[in-house]
């Protein structure tokens, strides 16, 4: 018996929600590799990465394979469940099968890939691993409001909103741009922050961008006390 | 005689350099739109921008219009020479066409195109102008060499690496992953502030990222003292 030549994995950003805004490379990759992999949050939900590339898809022809990646969880729950999620795709390279995996946005910035492909090369470290980057939620939020990101010798700092007070003063005082993720629950202090920095009328807000529920607000004041989407973030950029 | 509808201005962002990391929308409109204005560094040098996207081109149906953006100049001479360009896209968007401009990477992120924007904005303040984004070059290369930008709560800097030692060692304890652009001119500086950090097996450096000059280096020490390209980059990671 001739031994098995195994196969590729190919991480695809598929971008922020936009079918166009996927990349051509991604597009051809997901029309033509036999078994794609979706994430999902639980055995039967909905799969955001799917539904934005649902019209590329061919269920006649291609393996659709669902993956679950529950939010929480403690590390040792949450690396099992990689591992698991891991032997699956394993198992399909060692047939010799293309395999994709498809992440909404990049690959590797914040996405659920980085933990598959690290459980991926510890059950299979001598599996091809390929990388196809997306445009970010964050370049379609500042391409929708058209804030510069930066420019020249400036500096863009990307983080989750929650840090405590004092670094996130550092951190809007020292970049030229900042992009300030998972605002929602946190943002009546950070307004406060903004406020405190004369920065409330440089920053503008966005959620689901791309999205039919696409929000923009420019007056960010009128945030405050609001209950806001997950999937929101603030562009702050300082005076040049 | 009744009044022409203004044309919209299209800024759109080409990636990295591989034709195929242009998203689907972007390569609708290179090759839909009637004059595309492809940014140079001097009257006839070539475009890089242009070579990228040039398979897709017709020059028999569509109007290819050079923009000279010298790199170097007082700030005035840089803003008449935003000024002039603008002015020409003003003139094709006043006749009622629709014009496109091209740009490297992402069309927010380190491009002539914010200042062209804010030139036609002055000129033009009627005009309407889509971003459309683009993979940058630091996506590109963490895909290449596969560093995760960003996970979880992490967070991320991007910053020319031209800044003094003082202000980089507080990024670099700081952020998560930091990329450090235009590293050519100060690698020996930057090396040793690696080392001093305990930070240079934790760097990876990219040049030309997609280009078949492309140069990765994983162990960085082996730069100091090269001279290296002007696109170059190193991913700075600390340990999760």
């Amino acid at each position: 018996m001739r031994s098995q030549q195994i196969g590729t994995f190919y991480g695809i950003g598929v971008g922020p929600g936009d079918p166009e805004l996927l990349t051509i490379k991604a597009h051809r990759l997901i029309r033509s590799l036999p078994i794609l992999f979706v994430p999902v949050a639980r055995s039967g939900a909905p799969s955001y990465a799917r539904t934005i590339v649902d019209a590329y898809l061919d269920p006649n022809r291609q393996q659709i394979v669902e993956l679950v990646f529950a939010m929480r969880g403690d590390d040792e729950r949450m690396a099992a469940q990689w591992r698991v999620n891991a032997r699956s795709i394993a198992d399909e390279l060692a047939a010799g099968r293309d395999a994709g995996f498809l992440t909404e946005g990049d690959p590797l910035l914040y996405s659920t890939f980085v933990h598959l492909a690290g459980a991926l090369g510890e059950i299979r470290p001598d599996a091809p691993v390929v990388v196809i980057p997306g445009i970010s939620s964050l370049q379609a939020a500042a391409a929708a409001v058209r804030v510069p990101l930066a420019d020249r010798d400036e500096r863009l700092a990307i983080l989750p909103a929650n840090y405590d007070s004092a670094e996130l003063r550092t951190v809007l005082a020292t970049f030229d741009t900042v992009v300030l993720l998972k605002v929602a629950s946190v943002i009546d202090c950070v307004l406060d922050l903004l406020e405190e920095l004369d920065l409330t009328d440089r920053s503008v807000f966005v959620s689901r961008v791309g999205r039919p529920e696409e929000v923009r607000v420019r007056d960010v004041r009128s945030l405050r006390g609001q209950k806001l989407d997950y999937f929101s973030l603030l562009i702050v950029r300082r005076p040049q």
